[in-house]
Protein backbone atom coordinates (compact mmCIF):
# COMPACT_ATOMS: atom_id res chain seq x y z
CA UNK A 1 0.00 0.00 0.00
CA UNK A 2 1.08 3.51 -1.09
CA UNK A 3 1.72 5.68 1.45
CA UNK A 4 -0.52 8.51 2.57
CA UNK A 5 -0.17 11.47 1.10
CA UNK A 6 -0.49 14.52 3.83
CA UNK A 7 -1.81 17.41 2.00
CA UNK A 8 0.25 20.48 3.45
CA UNK A 9 -1.88 22.76 0.76
CA UNK A 10 -4.98 21.76 1.66
CA UNK A 11 -4.27 21.85 5.79
CA UNK A 12 -2.49 25.56 4.76
CA UNK A 13 -5.88 26.48 2.89
CA UNK A 14 -7.70 25.33 6.00
CA UNK A 15 -5.59 26.94 8.77
CA UNK A 16 -5.50 30.32 6.31
CA UNK A 17 -9.24 29.89 6.30
CA UNK A 18 -9.23 30.12 10.06
CA UNK A 19 -6.95 33.18 10.34
CA UNK A 20 -8.80 34.81 8.22
CA UNK A 21 -11.96 34.26 9.82
CA UNK A 22 -9.87 35.44 13.34
CA UNK A 23 -8.33 38.88 11.64
CA UNK A 24 -12.46 39.58 10.67
CA UNK A 25 -12.79 39.05 14.71
CA UNK A 26 -9.88 41.16 15.17
CA UNK A 27 -10.87 44.08 12.74
CA UNK A 28 -14.24 44.42 14.67
CA UNK A 29 -12.75 44.03 17.67
CA UNK A 30 -10.18 46.56 17.33
CA UNK A 31 -11.07 48.62 14.49
CA UNK A 32 -7.54 47.88 12.80
CA UNK A 33 -5.35 45.39 11.08
CA UNK A 34 -2.75 43.02 12.00
CA UNK A 35 0.31 44.20 10.14
CA UNK A 36 3.78 42.50 9.14
CA UNK A 37 6.85 44.16 7.74
CA UNK A 38 8.87 43.11 5.82
CA UNK A 39 12.78 43.92 4.99
CA UNK A 40 14.54 43.43 2.11
CA UNK A 41 17.81 43.93 0.85
CA UNK A 42 18.95 43.68 -2.58
CA UNK A 43 17.57 42.18 -5.96
CA UNK A 44 17.86 38.62 -5.29
CA UNK A 45 15.22 37.17 -7.65
CA UNK A 46 14.27 33.91 -4.78
CA UNK A 47 13.92 36.61 -2.01
CA UNK A 48 12.33 38.78 -4.04
CA UNK A 49 9.70 35.99 -4.54
CA UNK A 50 9.17 35.06 -1.04
CA UNK A 51 8.40 38.84 -0.16
CA UNK A 52 5.83 38.64 -3.28
CA UNK A 53 4.24 35.79 -1.69
CA UNK A 54 3.80 36.81 1.53
CA UNK A 55 2.74 39.81 0.59
CA UNK A 56 -0.72 37.84 -1.36
CA UNK A 57 -1.01 35.56 1.61
CA UNK A 58 -1.64 38.67 3.80
CA UNK A 59 -3.29 40.38 1.47
CA UNK A 60 -6.00 37.31 1.31
CA UNK A 61 -6.14 36.65 5.05
CA UNK A 62 -7.01 40.80 5.47
CA UNK A 63 -3.23 41.13 6.64
CA UNK A 64 -1.72 44.53 6.06
CA UNK A 65 1.67 43.88 4.74
CA UNK A 66 4.32 46.49 4.46
CA UNK A 67 7.76 46.12 2.71
CA UNK A 68 11.29 48.42 3.21
CA UNK A 69 13.21 47.41 -0.07
CA UNK A 70 16.47 48.56 0.51
CA UNK A 71 19.51 48.24 -2.38
CA UNK A 72 22.17 45.40 -2.51
CA UNK A 73 24.66 48.26 -0.98
CA UNK A 74 22.97 49.41 1.98
CA UNK A 75 24.81 49.90 4.88
CA UNK A 76 24.39 47.84 8.27
CA UNK A 77 23.19 51.11 10.02
CA UNK A 78 20.41 51.05 7.04
CA UNK A 79 19.32 47.93 7.29
CA UNK A 80 18.77 48.01 11.70
CA UNK A 81 17.35 50.88 11.01
CA UNK A 82 14.48 49.66 8.48
CA UNK A 83 14.15 47.25 11.43
CA UNK A 84 13.96 49.77 14.43
CA UNK A 85 11.66 51.59 12.37
CA UNK A 86 8.92 48.63 12.11
CA UNK A 87 9.62 48.37 15.67
CA UNK A 88 8.30 51.54 16.44
CA UNK A 89 5.61 51.47 14.30
CA UNK A 90 2.73 50.51 16.03
CA UNK A 91 0.46 49.20 12.47
CA UNK A 92 3.07 46.83 12.62
CA UNK A 93 2.81 43.50 14.86
CA UNK A 94 5.42 41.34 12.89
CA UNK A 95 8.75 41.54 11.25
CA UNK A 96 10.65 39.48 8.73
CA UNK A 97 14.14 39.97 7.84
CA UNK A 98 14.10 38.08 4.30
CA UNK A 99 16.75 35.76 4.35
CA UNK A 100 19.86 35.49 3.26
CA UNK A 101 20.87 39.50 3.61
CA UNK A 102 23.79 40.32 1.98
CA UNK A 103 27.52 39.12 2.66
CA UNK A 104 28.74 42.29 3.85
CA UNK A 105 25.75 42.68 6.78
CA UNK A 106 25.93 41.01 10.18
CA UNK A 107 22.71 38.98 10.16
CA UNK A 108 23.16 38.24 14.48
CA UNK A 109 22.95 42.04 14.52
CA UNK A 110 19.98 42.37 12.77
CA UNK A 111 17.66 39.95 13.95
CA UNK A 112 18.69 40.86 17.62
CA UNK A 113 17.21 44.54 16.78
CA UNK A 114 13.92 42.78 16.19
CA UNK A 115 11.66 43.41 19.41
CA UNK A 116 10.68 39.79 20.47
CA UNK A 117 7.33 40.79 20.71
CA UNK A 118 7.24 41.08 17.05
CA UNK A 119 9.56 38.39 15.95
CA UNK A 120 7.34 36.30 14.05
CA UNK A 121 9.88 34.34 12.18
CA UNK A 122 10.76 33.22 15.91
CA UNK A 123 14.67 33.63 15.02
CA UNK A 124 16.00 36.06 17.37
CA UNK A 125 19.02 34.37 19.03
CA UNK A 126 16.62 34.46 22.20
CA UNK A 127 14.09 32.68 20.86
CA UNK A 128 16.54 30.05 19.31
CA UNK A 129 17.54 29.73 23.02
CA UNK A 130 14.50 29.40 24.33
CA UNK A 131 13.46 27.18 21.97
CA UNK A 132 15.70 24.41 23.11
CA UNK A 133 15.86 25.18 26.76
CA UNK A 134 13.49 23.45 29.41
CA UNK A 135 10.89 25.58 30.87
CA UNK A 136 11.67 28.05 28.71
CA UNK A 137 8.49 29.53 26.12
CA UNK A 138 9.79 31.31 23.02
CA UNK A 139 7.27 34.46 21.79
CA UNK A 140 7.08 32.67 18.62
CA UNK A 141 8.41 29.13 17.05
CA UNK A 142 9.84 29.47 13.26
CA UNK A 143 7.41 29.19 10.72
CA UNK A 144 8.82 26.02 8.60
CA UNK A 145 9.83 24.54 11.77
CA UNK A 146 6.04 24.86 13.30
CA UNK A 147 4.93 24.04 9.79
CA UNK A 148 6.49 20.85 9.91
CA UNK A 149 4.96 19.76 13.37
CA UNK A 150 1.56 20.37 12.54
CA UNK A 151 2.49 18.04 9.50
CA UNK A 152 3.39 15.30 11.49
CA UNK A 153 0.59 16.12 13.93
CA UNK A 154 -1.23 15.43 10.32
CA UNK A 155 -0.39 11.80 9.76
CA UNK A 156 -2.26 10.86 13.29
CA UNK A 157 1.79 8.87 14.13
CA UNK A 158 2.51 9.96 18.10
CA UNK A 159 5.67 12.06 18.18
CA UNK A 160 6.56 10.90 21.90
CA UNK A 161 9.01 8.46 22.50
CA UNK A 162 9.17 7.91 18.63
CA UNK A 163 12.65 8.13 16.83
CA UNK A 164 13.01 11.12 14.61
CA UNK A 165 15.69 11.60 12.36
CA UNK A 166 16.44 15.73 10.90
CA UNK A 167 18.79 15.55 8.29
CA UNK A 168 20.67 19.38 8.37
CA UNK A 169 21.29 21.77 10.59
CA UNK A 170 20.45 24.97 9.50
CA UNK A 171 19.14 27.78 11.63
CA UNK A 172 15.78 28.24 10.48
CA UNK A 173 14.91 24.69 9.94
CA UNK A 174 17.13 21.87 11.10
CA UNK A 175 18.00 23.22 14.63
CA UNK A 176 14.86 24.24 14.88
CA UNK A 177 13.01 21.32 14.34
CA UNK A 178 15.50 19.05 16.17
CA UNK A 179 14.89 21.01 19.16
CA UNK A 180 10.87 20.95 18.72
CA UNK A 181 10.84 17.60 18.40
CA UNK A 182 12.54 16.76 21.33
CA UNK A 183 10.82 18.65 23.15
CA UNK A 184 7.86 16.77 22.35
CA UNK A 185 9.64 13.99 23.61
CA UNK A 186 10.88 12.37 20.40
CA UNK A 187 14.42 10.96 20.58
CA UNK A 188 16.12 12.77 17.56
CA UNK A 189 19.03 12.37 15.51
CA UNK A 190 20.48 15.56 14.07
CA UNK A 191 22.39 14.29 10.67
CA UNK A 192 24.25 16.66 8.39
CA UNK A 193 27.07 16.35 5.46
CA UNK A 194 29.64 15.08 7.88
CA UNK A 195 27.82 12.19 8.85
CA UNK A 196 28.63 8.80 8.13
CA UNK A 197 26.03 5.84 6.58
CA UNK A 198 23.37 8.19 6.53
CA UNK A 199 21.16 5.01 4.84
CA UNK A 200 21.76 3.27 8.21
CA UNK A 201 20.68 6.08 10.12
CA UNK A 202 17.62 6.87 8.75
CA UNK A 203 16.65 3.28 8.34
CA UNK A 204 16.03 4.08 12.37
CA UNK A 205 13.20 6.83 11.87
CA UNK A 206 9.91 6.82 12.34
CA UNK A 207 9.76 10.06 11.69
CA UNK A 208 12.41 11.78 9.13
CA UNK A 209 12.89 15.52 8.49
CA UNK A 210 14.85 16.15 5.11
CA UNK A 211 15.87 19.73 4.85
CA UNK A 212 19.43 19.17 3.06
CA UNK A 213 18.53 20.89 0.10
CA UNK A 214 19.49 18.50 -2.18
CA UNK A 215 17.62 17.00 -5.09
CA UNK A 216 15.59 13.75 -4.54
CA UNK A 217 18.71 12.72 -2.19
CA UNK A 218 17.10 10.12 0.52
CA UNK A 219 16.07 7.00 -1.56
CA UNK A 220 12.84 5.03 -0.66
CA UNK A 221 15.57 1.88 0.52
CA UNK A 222 16.70 4.00 2.98
CA UNK A 223 13.38 4.50 4.77
CA UNK A 224 11.73 2.30 7.47
CA UNK A 225 8.55 0.92 6.35
CA UNK A 226 5.54 2.93 7.43
CA UNK A 227 7.71 6.03 8.56
CA UNK A 228 6.53 9.64 8.23
CA UNK A 229 8.86 11.46 6.02
CA UNK A 230 8.56 15.19 5.95
CA UNK A 231 10.32 16.99 2.64
CA UNK A 232 11.86 20.25 3.42
CA UNK A 233 13.55 20.78 0.31
CA UNK A 234 12.58 22.73 -2.68
CA UNK A 235 15.25 22.20 -5.32
CA UNK A 236 15.16 22.78 -9.06
CA UNK A 237 15.63 19.56 -11.33
CA UNK A 238 16.18 20.06 -15.25
CA UNK A 239 12.68 19.15 -16.86
CA UNK A 240 12.03 19.39 -20.76
CA UNK A 241 9.12 18.21 -20.55
CA UNK A 242 8.26 21.62 -18.53
CA UNK A 243 7.88 24.87 -20.33
CA UNK A 244 10.51 26.50 -17.87
CA UNK A 245 13.05 23.90 -18.46
CA UNK A 246 13.02 22.70 -14.58
CA UNK A 247 10.33 21.65 -12.35
CA UNK A 248 10.78 21.77 -8.48
CA UNK A 249 11.41 18.63 -6.30
CA UNK A 250 12.23 17.96 -2.93
CA UNK A 251 15.05 16.26 -0.78
CA UNK A 252 13.48 12.79 -1.32
CA UNK A 253 13.40 10.89 -3.94
CA UNK A 254 9.35 10.73 -4.16
CA UNK A 255 9.00 7.85 -6.21
CA UNK A 256 11.12 4.85 -4.68
CA UNK A 257 9.97 6.55 -1.22
CA UNK A 258 6.14 6.61 -1.76
CA UNK A 259 5.70 2.36 -1.71
CA UNK A 260 7.65 2.22 1.51
CA UNK A 261 6.76 5.50 3.89
CA UNK A 262 3.55 5.62 5.78
CA UNK A 263 2.69 9.21 5.04
CA UNK A 264 4.86 11.20 3.33
CA UNK A 265 4.37 15.61 1.95
CA UNK A 266 4.66 16.26 -1.67
CA UNK A 267 6.88 19.17 -3.52
CA UNK A 268 5.53 21.33 -4.16
CA UNK A 269 2.35 20.95 -2.07
CA UNK A 270 3.96 19.96 1.12
CA UNK A 271 6.02 22.05 3.81
CA UNK A 272 6.03 25.13 1.24
CA UNK A 273 2.05 26.31 2.28
CA UNK A 274 2.61 25.56 5.30
CA UNK A 275 5.49 28.62 6.06
CA UNK A 276 4.16 30.88 5.03
CA UNK A 277 0.63 30.29 6.91
CA UNK A 278 2.33 29.55 10.02
CA UNK A 279 4.27 33.78 9.31
CA UNK A 280 0.40 34.47 9.21
CA UNK A 281 -0.55 33.26 12.70
CA UNK A 282 1.99 34.23 14.33
CA UNK A 283 1.13 37.61 13.22
CA UNK A 284 -2.11 37.92 14.08
CA UNK A 285 -1.13 36.68 17.62
CA UNK A 286 1.49 38.96 17.87
CA UNK A 287 -1.51 41.57 17.19
CA UNK A 288 -3.23 40.17 19.57
CA UNK A 289 -1.19 40.35 22.05
CA UNK A 290 0.02 44.10 21.69
CA UNK A 291 -3.52 44.91 21.06
CA UNK A 292 -4.25 42.98 25.17
CA UNK A 293 -1.53 45.43 25.72
CA UNK A 294 1.59 42.31 26.76
CA UNK A 295 4.76 43.25 26.70
CA UNK B 1 42.02 -5.20 27.75
CA UNK B 2 40.49 -2.04 30.21
CA UNK B 3 38.97 1.15 29.50
CA UNK B 4 41.58 4.29 29.72
CA UNK B 5 40.66 6.06 32.11
CA UNK B 6 40.38 9.81 30.89
CA UNK B 7 41.79 11.60 34.50
CA UNK B 8 39.52 14.56 34.51
CA UNK B 9 41.10 15.57 37.74
CA UNK B 10 44.94 15.79 36.03
CA UNK B 11 43.17 17.55 32.65
CA UNK B 12 41.96 20.02 35.50
CA UNK B 13 45.14 20.50 37.69
CA UNK B 14 47.50 21.11 33.90
CA UNK B 15 44.62 23.60 33.14
CA UNK B 16 44.72 25.35 36.42
CA UNK B 17 48.47 25.34 36.31
CA UNK B 18 48.26 27.42 33.42
CA UNK B 19 45.45 29.94 34.20
CA UNK B 20 47.19 30.38 37.64
CA UNK B 21 50.32 31.74 35.46
CA UNK B 22 48.00 33.42 33.42
CA UNK B 23 46.33 35.12 35.91
CA UNK B 24 50.01 36.07 37.33
CA UNK B 25 50.43 38.41 34.30
CA UNK B 26 47.06 39.41 33.81
CA UNK B 27 48.23 41.32 37.14
CA UNK B 28 51.51 42.72 36.54
CA UNK B 29 50.04 43.89 33.04
CA UNK B 30 46.76 45.58 34.29
CA UNK B 31 47.20 46.13 38.49
CA UNK B 32 43.86 44.11 38.74
CA UNK B 33 42.65 40.53 39.38
CA UNK B 34 40.37 38.65 37.11
CA UNK B 35 36.80 38.36 39.49
CA UNK B 36 33.78 36.38 39.79
CA UNK B 37 30.91 37.19 41.30
CA UNK B 38 28.30 34.58 42.45
CA UNK B 39 24.94 35.07 43.85
CA UNK B 40 23.40 32.32 45.71
CA UNK B 41 19.89 32.39 46.82
CA UNK B 42 18.48 30.71 50.12
CA UNK B 43 20.58 28.05 52.24
CA UNK B 44 20.54 24.78 50.14
CA UNK B 45 23.39 22.57 51.17
CA UNK B 46 24.43 20.90 47.80
CA UNK B 47 24.48 25.02 46.41
CA UNK B 48 26.20 26.19 49.30
CA UNK B 49 28.97 23.76 49.03
CA UNK B 50 29.47 24.49 45.38
CA UNK B 51 29.96 27.89 46.11
CA UNK B 52 32.40 27.25 48.00
CA UNK B 53 33.89 25.36 46.20
CA UNK B 54 34.41 27.68 43.63
CA UNK B 55 35.56 30.12 45.87
CA UNK B 56 38.12 28.00 46.77
CA UNK B 57 39.45 27.19 43.36
CA UNK B 58 39.11 30.82 42.76
CA UNK B 59 41.51 31.56 45.26
CA UNK B 60 43.84 29.07 43.86
CA UNK B 61 44.57 30.43 40.65
CA UNK B 62 44.66 33.90 41.97
CA UNK B 63 41.10 34.93 41.32
CA UNK B 64 39.28 37.51 43.33
CA UNK B 65 35.40 35.88 44.11
CA UNK B 66 32.51 37.94 45.86
CA UNK B 67 29.37 36.20 46.84
CA UNK B 68 26.21 37.74 47.36
CA UNK B 69 24.13 35.37 49.65
CA UNK B 70 20.56 36.08 49.44
CA UNK B 71 17.51 34.19 51.91
CA UNK B 72 15.23 32.03 50.35
CA UNK B 73 12.57 34.55 50.44
CA UNK B 74 14.18 37.18 48.56
CA UNK B 75 12.21 38.61 45.78
CA UNK B 76 12.77 38.63 42.00
CA UNK B 77 13.54 42.48 42.71
CA UNK B 78 16.78 42.22 45.20
CA UNK B 79 17.95 38.76 43.33
CA UNK B 80 17.79 40.86 39.96
CA UNK B 81 19.66 43.72 41.56
CA UNK B 82 22.57 41.37 42.71
CA UNK B 83 22.90 40.61 39.31
CA UNK B 84 23.06 44.16 38.17
CA UNK B 85 25.16 45.17 40.98
CA UNK B 86 27.55 42.85 39.37
CA UNK B 87 27.26 43.57 36.05
CA UNK B 88 28.35 47.58 37.16
CA UNK B 89 31.23 46.40 39.25
CA UNK B 90 34.67 46.82 37.29
CA UNK B 91 36.27 44.33 39.59
CA UNK B 92 33.80 41.47 38.91
CA UNK B 93 34.53 39.98 35.01
CA UNK B 94 32.42 37.11 35.72
CA UNK B 95 29.19 36.50 36.97
CA UNK B 96 27.41 33.71 38.05
CA UNK B 97 23.81 32.68 39.71
CA UNK B 98 24.14 29.77 41.65
CA UNK B 99 21.24 27.20 39.99
CA UNK B 100 18.90 26.10 41.12
CA UNK B 101 17.03 29.20 42.55
CA UNK B 102 13.56 29.46 44.77
CA UNK B 103 10.55 28.30 42.72
CA UNK B 104 9.21 31.55 42.81
CA UNK B 105 12.71 33.20 42.03
CA UNK B 106 11.87 33.84 37.58
CA UNK B 107 15.16 32.26 36.25
CA UNK B 108 14.89 33.43 32.92
CA UNK B 109 14.63 36.49 33.96
CA UNK B 110 17.59 36.48 36.52
CA UNK B 111 19.81 34.94 33.76
CA UNK B 112 19.02 37.75 31.17
CA UNK B 113 19.76 40.09 33.59
CA UNK B 114 23.47 39.15 33.51
CA UNK B 115 25.81 40.65 31.14
CA UNK B 116 26.74 39.14 28.32
CA UNK B 117 29.87 40.34 28.42
CA UNK B 118 29.96 38.89 32.10
CA UNK B 119 28.33 35.42 31.24
CA UNK B 120 30.98 32.94 32.47
CA UNK B 121 28.58 30.03 32.60
CA UNK B 122 27.48 30.63 29.23
CA UNK B 123 23.46 30.03 30.02
CA UNK B 124 22.06 33.57 29.26
CA UNK B 125 19.40 32.75 26.61
CA UNK B 126 20.83 34.10 23.91
CA UNK B 127 24.27 32.15 24.61
CA UNK B 128 22.24 28.75 24.41
CA UNK B 129 20.77 30.22 20.85
CA UNK B 130 24.46 31.38 19.28
CA UNK B 131 25.96 28.07 20.97
CA UNK B 132 23.15 25.92 18.59
CA UNK B 133 23.13 28.50 15.36
CA UNK B 134 25.39 28.05 12.53
CA UNK B 135 28.14 31.09 12.02
CA UNK B 136 27.28 32.42 15.93
CA UNK B 137 29.28 32.52 18.68
CA UNK B 138 27.92 32.58 22.08
CA UNK B 139 30.64 35.23 24.66
CA UNK B 140 30.95 32.15 26.60
CA UNK B 141 30.44 28.17 26.03
CA UNK B 142 28.83 27.11 29.43
CA UNK B 143 31.18 25.13 31.52
CA UNK B 144 30.29 21.57 32.56
CA UNK B 145 29.50 21.28 28.37
CA UNK B 146 32.75 22.40 27.55
CA UNK B 147 34.72 20.18 30.17
CA UNK B 148 33.14 17.32 28.63
CA UNK B 149 34.55 18.58 25.20
CA UNK B 150 38.06 18.69 26.61
CA UNK B 151 37.77 15.49 27.86
CA UNK B 152 36.91 13.70 24.91
CA UNK B 153 39.65 15.46 22.82
CA UNK B 154 42.02 13.87 25.60
CA UNK B 155 40.88 10.51 24.63
CA UNK B 156 42.55 11.16 21.02
CA UNK B 157 39.22 9.62 19.32
CA UNK B 158 37.85 12.25 16.22
CA UNK B 159 34.50 13.80 17.12
CA UNK B 160 33.89 14.47 13.71
CA UNK B 161 31.72 11.96 12.01
CA UNK B 162 31.65 10.50 15.12
CA UNK B 163 28.09 8.64 16.48
CA UNK B 164 27.44 10.55 19.64
CA UNK B 165 24.81 9.55 21.89
CA UNK B 166 23.72 12.11 24.91
CA UNK B 167 21.43 10.75 27.85
CA UNK B 168 19.65 13.76 29.23
CA UNK B 169 18.34 17.24 27.78
CA UNK B 170 18.95 19.49 30.85
CA UNK B 171 19.85 23.38 29.84
CA UNK B 172 23.00 23.22 31.71
CA UNK B 173 24.58 19.77 30.06
CA UNK B 174 22.54 17.96 27.90
CA UNK B 175 20.88 20.24 25.11
CA UNK B 176 24.69 22.60 25.13
CA UNK B 177 26.79 19.39 24.60
CA UNK B 178 24.69 18.22 22.32
CA UNK B 179 24.67 21.41 20.31
CA UNK B 180 28.49 21.28 20.78
CA UNK B 181 28.97 18.09 19.51
CA UNK B 182 26.81 18.63 16.38
CA UNK B 183 28.89 21.99 15.61
CA UNK B 184 32.01 19.80 15.91
CA UNK B 185 30.41 17.77 13.50
CA UNK B 186 29.68 14.53 15.70
CA UNK B 187 26.45 12.76 14.53
CA UNK B 188 24.40 13.96 17.63
CA UNK B 189 20.91 11.25 19.43
CA UNK B 190 19.47 13.30 22.51
CA UNK B 191 17.83 10.97 24.55
CA UNK B 192 15.85 11.17 27.82
CA UNK B 193 13.52 9.75 29.76
CA UNK B 194 11.16 9.26 27.35
CA UNK B 195 13.51 7.49 24.73
CA UNK B 196 12.66 3.73 24.07
CA UNK B 197 15.03 0.89 23.79
CA UNK B 198 17.87 2.95 25.51
CA UNK B 199 20.28 0.16 25.01
CA UNK B 200 19.95 -0.13 21.69
CA UNK B 201 20.66 3.85 20.84
CA UNK B 202 23.37 3.60 23.32
CA UNK B 203 24.90 0.69 21.24
CA UNK B 204 25.23 2.91 18.15
CA UNK B 205 27.65 5.37 19.82
CA UNK B 206 30.96 6.06 19.41
CA UNK B 207 30.99 8.61 21.91
CA UNK B 208 28.31 8.27 25.02
CA UNK B 209 28.18 11.28 27.45
CA UNK B 210 25.54 10.35 30.10
CA UNK B 211 24.10 13.40 32.07
CA UNK B 212 20.89 11.84 33.44
CA UNK B 213 21.26 11.84 37.09
CA UNK B 214 20.16 8.59 37.42
CA UNK B 215 22.98 6.21 39.95
CA UNK B 216 24.79 3.82 37.89
CA UNK B 217 21.90 3.38 34.97
CA UNK B 218 24.07 2.66 31.80
CA UNK B 219 25.49 -0.83 31.94
CA UNK B 220 28.21 -2.36 30.47
CA UNK B 221 26.76 -4.31 27.75
CA UNK B 222 24.73 -1.24 26.27
CA UNK B 223 28.21 -0.36 24.99
CA UNK B 224 29.39 -0.13 21.90
CA UNK B 225 32.89 -2.01 22.21
CA UNK B 226 35.84 0.63 22.31
CA UNK B 227 33.25 4.01 23.01
CA UNK B 228 34.34 6.87 24.44
CA UNK B 229 31.97 7.36 27.82
CA UNK B 230 31.83 10.73 29.32
CA UNK B 231 30.33 10.49 32.53
CA UNK B 232 28.47 13.35 34.02
CA UNK B 233 26.29 11.80 36.68
CA UNK B 234 26.99 12.81 40.43
CA UNK B 235 24.66 10.99 42.96
CA UNK B 236 25.11 9.66 46.25
CA UNK B 237 24.70 6.19 46.42
CA UNK B 238 24.58 3.91 50.28
CA UNK B 239 27.55 2.12 51.07
CA UNK B 240 28.15 0.98 54.58
CA UNK B 241 31.75 0.68 54.21
CA UNK B 242 32.58 4.76 54.08
CA UNK B 243 31.95 6.96 57.05
CA UNK B 244 29.67 8.98 55.48
CA UNK B 245 27.27 6.02 54.65
CA UNK B 246 27.16 6.87 51.39
CA UNK B 247 29.58 7.64 48.38
CA UNK B 248 29.36 9.38 44.92
CA UNK B 249 29.06 7.24 41.71
CA UNK B 250 28.00 8.46 38.00
CA UNK B 251 25.42 7.91 35.79
CA UNK B 252 27.51 4.59 34.30
CA UNK B 253 27.81 1.55 36.26
CA UNK B 254 31.96 2.01 36.28
CA UNK B 255 32.38 -1.88 36.70
CA UNK B 256 30.67 -3.57 34.02
CA UNK B 257 31.41 -0.69 31.61
CA UNK B 258 35.17 -0.80 32.29
CA UNK B 259 36.12 -3.64 30.34
CA UNK B 260 34.13 -2.66 26.94
CA UNK B 261 34.40 1.03 26.81
CA UNK B 262 37.62 2.19 24.81
CA UNK B 263 38.03 5.13 27.33
CA UNK B 264 35.68 6.26 30.21
CA UNK B 265 35.63 8.88 32.77
CA UNK B 266 34.94 8.11 36.50
CA UNK B 267 33.06 9.63 39.05
CA UNK B 268 34.20 11.35 41.43
CA UNK B 269 37.13 12.83 39.32
CA UNK B 270 35.95 12.92 35.97
CA UNK B 271 33.81 15.99 34.71
CA UNK B 272 33.98 17.24 37.97
CA UNK B 273 36.68 19.07 38.51
CA UNK B 274 36.78 20.29 34.59
CA UNK B 275 33.52 22.49 35.39
CA UNK B 276 34.80 24.52 37.83
CA UNK B 277 38.07 24.78 36.00
CA UNK B 278 36.11 26.47 32.89
CA UNK B 279 34.62 28.73 35.01
CA UNK B 280 37.75 29.68 35.93
CA UNK B 281 39.15 30.12 32.48
CA UNK B 282 35.88 31.65 31.41
CA UNK B 283 36.64 34.49 34.27
CA UNK B 284 39.79 34.98 32.75
CA UNK B 285 38.76 35.17 29.23
CA UNK B 286 35.88 37.80 30.50
CA UNK B 287 38.59 40.08 32.36
CA UNK B 288 41.26 39.91 29.86
CA UNK B 289 38.47 41.10 27.18
CA UNK B 290 37.17 44.13 29.67
CA UNK B 291 40.79 45.20 30.10
CA UNK B 292 41.14 45.15 26.18
CA UNK B 293 38.07 47.23 26.11
CA UNK B 294 35.89 44.89 24.32
CA UNK B 295 32.23 44.99 24.89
Amino acid sequence: MPAKIIDGRAVAKRIRGEIGAEVDDFRKATGSRPGLGVVLVGDDPASAMYVRMKRRACERVGIRSEARILPAAATQQAVEDAVRGFNEDPAIHGILAQLPLPDHIDEEAVLSQISLAKDVDGIHPVNIGRLGMRGREPSFTPATPTGVMILIDESGVPIEGARAVVIGRSNIVGLPVALMLTNANATVTICHSRSRDLPTLVQGADILVAAVGRAEFVKGDWLKAGAVVIDVGSNSAPDASSDKGYRYVGDVDFESALPVAGHITKVPGGVGPMTITMLLANTLTAARRIAAGCK
